[in-house]
Protein backbone atom coordinates (compact mmCIF):
# COMPACT_ATOMS: atom_id res chain seq x y z
CA UNK A 1 0.00 0.00 0.00
CA UNK A 2 1.02 3.33 -1.31
CA UNK A 3 1.97 5.87 1.59
CA UNK A 4 0.95 9.30 1.87
CA UNK A 5 2.35 12.56 3.23
CA UNK A 6 0.96 16.02 4.12
CA UNK A 7 3.37 18.89 2.60
CA UNK A 8 2.33 22.10 4.37
CA UNK A 9 3.41 25.36 3.13
CA UNK A 10 3.05 28.96 3.56
CA UNK A 11 2.99 30.83 0.15
CA UNK A 12 5.09 33.24 1.84
CA UNK A 13 7.79 30.82 3.27
CA UNK A 14 10.83 31.08 0.62
CA UNK A 15 11.57 27.26 0.99
CA UNK A 16 8.11 26.29 0.22
CA UNK A 17 9.12 27.65 -3.21
CA UNK A 18 11.42 24.63 -4.30
CA UNK A 19 9.65 22.23 -2.14
CA UNK A 20 6.82 22.86 -4.02
CA UNK A 21 8.46 22.65 -7.39
CA UNK A 22 10.03 19.56 -6.07
CA UNK A 23 7.73 17.37 -4.63
CA UNK A 24 5.12 15.98 -7.72
CA UNK A 25 7.89 14.53 -9.53
CA UNK A 26 9.94 13.05 -6.19
CA UNK A 27 6.66 11.33 -4.79
CA UNK A 28 5.25 9.99 -7.82
CA UNK A 29 8.76 8.32 -8.21
CA UNK A 30 8.46 7.00 -4.97
CA UNK A 31 5.65 5.72 -4.97
CA UNK A 32 3.82 8.16 -2.23
CA UNK A 33 0.56 10.28 -2.69
CA UNK A 34 1.07 14.22 -1.62
CA UNK A 35 -1.79 16.47 -0.58
CA UNK A 36 -1.19 20.08 -0.43
CA UNK A 37 -1.98 21.56 2.34
CA UNK A 38 -1.53 25.40 2.64
CA UNK A 39 -1.86 26.99 5.68
CA UNK A 40 -0.72 30.64 7.40
CA UNK A 41 2.45 30.42 9.50
CA UNK A 42 1.54 34.01 10.66
CA UNK A 43 -0.44 33.23 13.50
CA UNK A 44 1.90 30.41 14.82
CA UNK A 45 5.16 33.25 14.63
CA UNK A 46 3.22 35.41 16.58
CA UNK A 47 1.71 32.95 19.26
CA UNK A 48 5.92 33.33 19.70
CA UNK A 49 5.88 37.17 20.35
CA UNK A 50 7.05 37.08 16.76
CA UNK A 51 5.51 40.14 14.40
CA UNK A 52 7.77 38.99 11.19
CA UNK A 53 10.00 36.10 9.90
CA UNK A 54 12.72 35.17 12.03
CA UNK A 55 14.79 35.37 8.76
CA UNK A 56 13.75 39.29 9.47
CA UNK A 57 14.58 39.70 13.18
CA UNK A 58 17.67 37.56 12.28
CA UNK A 59 19.70 39.94 10.12
CA UNK A 60 22.92 37.42 9.66
CA UNK A 61 20.24 34.35 8.82
CA UNK A 62 18.00 36.46 6.80
CA UNK A 63 21.13 37.37 4.34
CA UNK A 64 22.28 33.73 4.79
CA UNK A 65 18.55 32.36 3.58
CA UNK A 66 18.57 34.96 0.04
CA UNK A 67 22.40 33.70 -0.79
CA UNK A 68 21.43 30.23 0.03
CA UNK A 69 17.91 30.39 -1.92
CA UNK A 70 19.49 31.72 -4.62
CA UNK A 71 21.61 28.73 -5.19
CA UNK A 72 19.63 26.33 -4.48
CA UNK A 73 17.39 27.71 -7.01
CA UNK A 74 20.48 28.05 -9.40
CA UNK A 75 21.21 24.17 -9.26
CA UNK A 76 17.72 23.27 -9.62
CA UNK A 77 16.99 25.17 -12.72
CA UNK A 78 14.38 27.05 -10.88
CA UNK A 79 13.66 31.34 -11.62
CA UNK A 80 14.62 33.16 -8.58
CA UNK A 81 13.77 37.26 -7.77
CA UNK A 82 13.57 37.86 -4.10
CA UNK A 83 9.92 39.42 -4.01
CA UNK A 84 8.93 42.98 -2.07
CA UNK A 85 8.13 43.23 0.54
CA UNK A 86 9.39 40.08 2.44
CA UNK A 87 7.40 38.17 3.61
CA UNK A 88 4.65 38.71 1.58
CA UNK A 89 0.85 38.60 2.92
CA UNK A 90 -0.33 35.09 2.00
CA UNK A 91 -3.87 35.16 3.15
CA UNK A 92 -5.22 35.65 0.27
CA UNK A 93 -3.23 33.41 -1.62
CA UNK A 94 -3.72 30.65 0.96
CA UNK A 95 -7.78 31.10 0.41
CA UNK A 96 -7.62 30.94 -3.56
CA UNK A 97 -5.29 27.74 -2.72
CA UNK A 98 -7.56 26.09 -0.65
CA UNK A 99 -10.33 27.00 -3.28
CA UNK A 100 -7.96 25.61 -5.76
CA UNK A 101 -6.97 22.34 -4.48
CA UNK A 102 -10.67 21.30 -4.40
CA UNK A 103 -9.96 21.04 -8.47
CA UNK A 104 -7.61 19.38 -10.40
CA UNK A 105 -5.98 22.51 -11.34
CA UNK A 106 -5.27 22.84 -8.18
CA UNK A 107 -1.52 22.13 -7.55
CA UNK A 108 -0.64 23.55 -10.64
CA UNK A 109 -1.87 27.02 -9.18
CA UNK A 110 0.16 26.26 -6.28
CA UNK A 111 3.24 25.79 -8.51
CA UNK A 112 2.28 28.64 -10.90
CA UNK A 113 2.12 31.23 -8.11
CA UNK A 114 5.10 30.24 -6.37
CA UNK A 115 6.63 30.54 -9.72
CA UNK A 116 5.20 34.34 -9.86
CA UNK A 117 6.40 35.03 -6.47
CA UNK A 118 9.99 34.00 -6.16
CA UNK A 119 10.83 33.48 -9.81
CA UNK A 120 9.24 36.52 -10.58
CA UNK A 121 8.92 38.90 -7.49
CA UNK A 122 4.99 39.41 -8.10
CA UNK A 123 3.57 40.55 -4.85
CA UNK A 124 0.81 37.45 -3.99
CA UNK A 125 -1.35 39.85 -1.77
CA UNK A 126 -2.51 41.69 -5.16
CA UNK A 127 -5.76 39.88 -6.38
CA UNK A 128 -4.19 41.23 -9.51
CA UNK A 129 -1.31 38.86 -9.49
CA UNK A 130 -3.66 35.74 -8.28
CA UNK A 131 -6.03 36.80 -11.16
CA UNK A 132 -3.23 36.57 -13.88
CA UNK A 133 -2.12 33.09 -12.25
CA UNK A 134 -5.51 31.69 -12.10
CA UNK A 135 -6.05 33.25 -16.46
CA UNK A 136 -2.67 31.18 -17.01
CA UNK A 137 -4.29 27.91 -16.12
CA UNK A 138 -7.42 28.56 -18.09
CA UNK A 139 -9.62 29.41 -15.14
CA UNK A 140 -11.89 32.45 -14.80
CA UNK A 141 -10.26 35.47 -12.50
CA UNK A 142 -13.31 36.36 -10.79
CA UNK A 143 -15.45 33.75 -9.52
CA UNK A 144 -12.76 31.93 -8.59
CA UNK A 145 -11.65 34.70 -6.28
CA UNK A 146 -15.04 35.44 -4.96
CA UNK A 147 -15.28 31.53 -4.14
CA UNK A 148 -11.67 31.68 -2.34
CA UNK A 149 -12.97 34.71 -0.45
CA UNK A 150 -16.01 33.11 1.24
CA UNK A 151 -17.11 32.45 4.69
CA UNK A 152 -16.21 28.16 4.17
CA UNK A 153 -13.17 28.85 2.19
CA UNK A 154 -12.11 30.96 5.55
CA UNK A 155 -13.05 29.29 7.94
CA UNK A 156 -11.30 26.31 6.84
CA UNK A 157 -7.81 28.38 6.58
CA UNK A 158 -8.50 29.14 9.87
CA UNK A 159 -8.64 25.03 10.64
CA UNK A 160 -5.92 24.05 8.81
CA UNK A 161 -3.24 26.09 10.33
CA UNK A 162 -4.83 25.16 14.02
CA UNK A 163 -4.22 21.75 12.73
CA UNK A 164 -1.13 22.59 11.47
CA UNK A 165 -0.03 24.01 15.06
CA UNK A 166 -1.41 20.58 16.64
CA UNK A 167 0.64 18.29 14.93
CA UNK A 168 3.85 20.30 16.02
CA UNK A 169 4.69 22.52 12.60
CA UNK A 170 6.75 25.32 13.39
CA UNK A 171 7.92 26.21 9.56
CA UNK A 172 7.13 25.69 6.53
CA UNK A 173 7.60 23.76 4.84
CA UNK A 174 7.06 20.64 6.52
CA UNK A 175 5.76 17.28 5.36
CA UNK A 176 3.62 15.08 7.63
CA UNK A 177 3.66 11.08 7.23
CA UNK A 178 -0.13 9.75 7.93
CA UNK A 179 1.16 7.92 11.39
CA UNK A 180 2.33 11.80 12.25
CA UNK A 181 5.62 11.70 11.62
CA UNK A 182 7.01 15.67 11.24
CA UNK A 183 9.79 16.72 8.60
CA UNK A 184 10.77 20.33 8.69
CA UNK A 185 12.41 22.11 5.76
CA UNK A 186 12.76 21.27 1.74
CA UNK A 187 15.68 19.49 2.67
CA UNK A 188 13.82 16.70 4.44
CA UNK A 189 11.27 16.26 1.40
CA UNK A 190 13.13 13.01 0.29
CA UNK A 191 13.18 11.67 3.75
CA UNK A 192 9.77 12.35 4.59
CA UNK A 193 8.58 9.97 1.26
CA UNK A 194 11.41 7.74 2.38
CA UNK A 195 9.85 7.22 5.78
CA UNK A 196 6.08 7.17 3.96
CA UNK A 197 6.61 4.50 2.14
CA UNK A 198 8.71 2.90 5.12
CA UNK A 199 8.30 3.74 8.50
CA UNK A 200 10.91 3.25 10.53
CA UNK A 201 12.54 1.06 8.64
CA UNK A 202 13.89 3.42 6.30
CA UNK A 203 17.36 3.65 5.48
CA UNK B 1 44.19 22.30 -7.60
CA UNK B 2 42.00 20.91 -4.43
CA UNK B 3 39.63 23.36 -3.10
CA UNK B 4 39.19 24.53 0.88
CA UNK B 5 36.51 24.12 3.71
CA UNK B 6 36.79 25.21 6.49
CA UNK B 7 34.41 23.47 8.91
CA UNK B 8 33.43 25.80 11.82
CA UNK B 9 31.57 23.51 14.67
CA UNK B 10 30.44 24.02 18.36
CA UNK B 11 30.92 21.03 20.20
CA UNK B 12 27.62 21.36 22.02
CA UNK B 13 25.85 21.98 18.75
CA UNK B 14 23.51 18.78 17.78
CA UNK B 15 24.08 18.77 14.40
CA UNK B 16 27.48 19.82 14.11
CA UNK B 17 27.54 15.29 15.68
CA UNK B 18 26.64 14.18 12.48
CA UNK B 19 28.49 16.56 10.04
CA UNK B 20 31.36 15.64 12.23
CA UNK B 21 31.40 12.18 11.96
CA UNK B 22 30.46 13.19 8.03
CA UNK B 23 32.96 15.51 6.58
CA UNK B 24 35.95 13.33 6.22
CA UNK B 25 34.69 10.64 3.96
CA UNK B 26 32.87 12.97 1.96
CA UNK B 27 35.79 15.47 1.74
CA UNK B 28 38.07 13.13 0.70
CA UNK B 29 36.04 11.53 -1.87
CA UNK B 30 35.47 15.34 -3.13
CA UNK B 31 38.99 15.94 -3.19
CA UNK B 32 38.61 18.78 -0.98
CA UNK B 33 40.79 19.50 2.09
CA UNK B 34 39.06 20.49 5.34
CA UNK B 35 40.32 22.70 8.23
CA UNK B 36 38.14 21.83 11.52
CA UNK B 37 37.23 25.06 13.36
CA UNK B 38 35.91 25.10 16.94
CA UNK B 39 34.24 28.12 18.14
CA UNK B 40 31.84 28.88 20.81
CA UNK B 41 28.12 29.70 19.82
CA UNK B 42 27.06 31.26 22.58
CA UNK B 43 28.48 34.75 22.55
CA UNK B 44 26.63 34.66 18.88
CA UNK B 45 23.35 33.65 20.34
CA UNK B 46 23.92 35.96 23.32
CA UNK B 47 24.44 38.94 21.01
CA UNK B 48 21.01 38.37 19.84
CA UNK B 49 19.37 38.68 23.46
CA UNK B 50 19.13 34.57 23.66
CA UNK B 51 20.22 33.12 27.04
CA UNK B 52 19.93 29.57 25.53
CA UNK B 53 20.01 27.24 22.46
CA UNK B 54 17.07 28.19 20.49
CA UNK B 55 15.65 24.71 20.78
CA UNK B 56 14.59 25.17 24.29
CA UNK B 57 13.92 28.85 23.71
CA UNK B 58 11.07 27.69 21.05
CA UNK B 59 9.54 24.20 22.62
CA UNK B 60 8.13 22.61 19.17
CA UNK B 61 11.44 23.32 17.19
CA UNK B 62 13.12 21.71 19.85
CA UNK B 63 10.80 18.93 20.35
CA UNK B 64 11.24 18.18 16.47
CA UNK B 65 14.88 18.69 16.79
CA UNK B 66 15.69 15.54 18.76
CA UNK B 67 13.20 13.60 17.11
CA UNK B 68 15.22 14.91 13.72
CA UNK B 69 18.50 13.95 15.14
CA UNK B 70 17.65 10.65 16.49
CA UNK B 71 16.11 9.53 12.85
CA UNK B 72 18.82 10.79 11.54
CA UNK B 73 21.53 9.33 13.02
CA UNK B 74 19.62 5.94 12.50
CA UNK B 75 20.18 6.33 8.59
CA UNK B 76 23.56 7.25 9.48
CA UNK B 77 24.20 4.48 11.94
CA UNK B 78 25.81 6.77 14.60
CA UNK B 79 24.67 5.89 18.05
CA UNK B 80 22.26 8.85 19.73
CA UNK B 81 21.60 9.04 23.31
CA UNK B 82 20.42 12.71 24.22
CA UNK B 83 23.19 14.45 26.21
CA UNK B 84 22.02 16.33 29.53
CA UNK B 85 21.57 19.38 30.50
CA UNK B 86 21.61 20.45 26.79
CA UNK B 87 22.82 22.57 25.68
CA UNK B 88 26.16 21.35 26.98
CA UNK B 89 29.01 24.19 28.06
CA UNK B 90 31.76 23.52 25.44
CA UNK B 91 34.55 26.29 26.55
CA UNK B 92 36.49 23.90 28.12
CA UNK B 93 35.67 21.22 24.73
CA UNK B 94 36.58 23.84 22.66
CA UNK B 95 39.72 24.79 24.09
CA UNK B 96 40.76 21.33 24.00
CA UNK B 97 39.78 20.86 20.65
CA UNK B 98 41.91 23.59 19.42
CA UNK B 99 44.93 22.50 20.87
CA UNK B 100 44.19 18.70 19.46
CA UNK B 101 43.98 20.22 16.15
CA UNK B 102 47.58 21.48 16.52
CA UNK B 103 48.06 17.60 16.39
CA UNK B 104 47.64 14.70 14.29
CA UNK B 105 45.02 13.22 16.51
CA UNK B 106 42.98 16.17 16.74
CA UNK B 107 40.16 15.60 14.32
CA UNK B 108 40.08 11.98 16.29
CA UNK B 109 39.27 13.71 19.01
CA UNK B 110 36.74 15.75 18.04
CA UNK B 111 35.09 13.02 16.42
CA UNK B 112 35.18 11.40 19.72
CA UNK B 113 34.20 13.61 21.72
CA UNK B 114 31.17 14.32 19.76
CA UNK B 115 30.78 10.57 20.13
CA UNK B 116 30.97 10.61 23.57
CA UNK B 117 28.38 13.06 24.26
CA UNK B 118 25.49 12.39 21.48
CA UNK B 119 26.54 8.93 21.84
CA UNK B 120 26.82 8.18 25.11
CA UNK B 121 25.69 11.10 26.98
CA UNK B 122 28.61 12.24 28.76
CA UNK B 123 29.02 15.85 30.00
CA UNK B 124 31.44 17.69 27.93
CA UNK B 125 32.18 20.44 30.33
CA UNK B 126 33.57 17.53 32.74
CA UNK B 127 37.75 17.58 33.00
CA UNK B 128 36.53 13.50 33.44
CA UNK B 129 34.83 13.31 29.96
CA UNK B 130 37.55 14.79 28.23
CA UNK B 131 40.77 13.24 29.70
CA UNK B 132 39.30 9.58 29.01
CA UNK B 133 38.53 10.81 25.30
CA UNK B 134 42.37 11.96 25.58
CA UNK B 135 43.20 8.82 26.82
CA UNK B 136 41.02 6.84 24.69
CA UNK B 137 43.53 8.22 21.54
CA UNK B 138 46.69 7.50 23.33
CA UNK B 139 47.08 11.03 24.73
CA UNK B 140 48.18 11.90 28.32
CA UNK B 141 45.30 13.84 29.41
CA UNK B 142 46.86 15.69 32.29
CA UNK B 143 49.26 17.94 30.12
CA UNK B 144 46.98 18.56 27.59
CA UNK B 145 44.16 19.75 29.35
CA UNK B 146 46.62 21.66 31.02
CA UNK B 147 47.97 23.30 27.51
CA UNK B 148 43.97 23.48 26.73
CA UNK B 149 43.56 26.13 29.46
CA UNK B 150 46.84 28.49 28.75
CA UNK B 151 46.60 31.82 27.88
CA UNK B 152 47.13 31.64 24.53
CA UNK B 153 44.63 28.68 23.52
CA UNK B 154 42.15 30.77 25.43
CA UNK B 155 42.86 33.96 23.07
CA UNK B 156 42.74 31.96 20.15
CA UNK B 157 39.50 30.91 20.78
CA UNK B 158 37.81 33.91 21.31
CA UNK B 159 39.90 34.51 18.31
CA UNK B 160 38.09 32.17 16.31
CA UNK B 161 34.89 32.58 17.57
CA UNK B 162 34.84 36.70 16.76
CA UNK B 163 36.22 35.52 12.88
CA UNK B 164 32.95 33.24 12.47
CA UNK B 165 31.14 36.07 13.63
CA UNK B 166 32.42 38.49 11.05
CA UNK B 167 32.14 35.78 8.27
CA UNK B 168 28.33 35.94 9.33
CA UNK B 169 28.23 32.50 10.92
CA UNK B 170 24.79 32.70 12.90
CA UNK B 171 24.57 28.50 13.66
CA UNK B 172 26.32 25.66 13.45
CA UNK B 173 27.66 23.31 11.67
CA UNK B 174 28.84 26.10 9.10
CA UNK B 175 31.04 25.30 6.01
CA UNK B 176 32.86 28.17 4.38
CA UNK B 177 34.97 28.19 1.35
CA UNK B 178 37.96 30.45 0.49
CA UNK B 179 36.01 33.09 -1.37
CA UNK B 180 33.83 33.18 1.45
CA UNK B 181 30.95 31.29 0.54
CA UNK B 182 29.05 30.53 3.83
CA UNK B 183 26.71 27.29 3.92
CA UNK B 184 24.87 26.63 7.53
CA UNK B 185 23.95 23.43 8.82
CA UNK B 186 24.77 19.46 8.12
CA UNK B 187 22.34 19.56 5.18
CA UNK B 188 24.57 21.75 3.41
CA UNK B 189 27.60 19.74 3.58
CA UNK B 190 27.62 18.03 0.32
CA UNK B 191 26.73 21.53 -1.64
CA UNK B 192 29.55 23.07 0.61
CA UNK B 193 31.77 20.56 -1.04
CA UNK B 194 30.65 21.21 -4.67
CA UNK B 195 31.46 24.77 -4.27
CA UNK B 196 34.87 24.10 -2.72
CA UNK B 197 35.71 22.35 -6.07
CA UNK B 198 33.81 24.67 -8.78
CA UNK B 199 32.23 28.02 -6.71
CA UNK B 200 29.46 28.99 -8.72
CA UNK B 201 29.51 26.48 -11.64
CA UNK B 202 28.81 23.52 -8.92
CA UNK B 203 25.74 21.74 -10.14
Amino acid sequence: MPGTVDFWFDFASTYSYPAAMRIGALAADAGVAVRFRPFLLGPIFQAQGWNTSPFNLQPAKGRYMWRDLERLCGELGLPFRRPEPFPQHSVLAARVGLYALDHTWGEDFCRALFRAEFGGSSRIDDAATVGRVLAGLGVEPAPALAAAQSDPIKARLRAQTEEARQRGIFGAPSFVTVDGELFWGNDRLEMALRWANHGGDAR
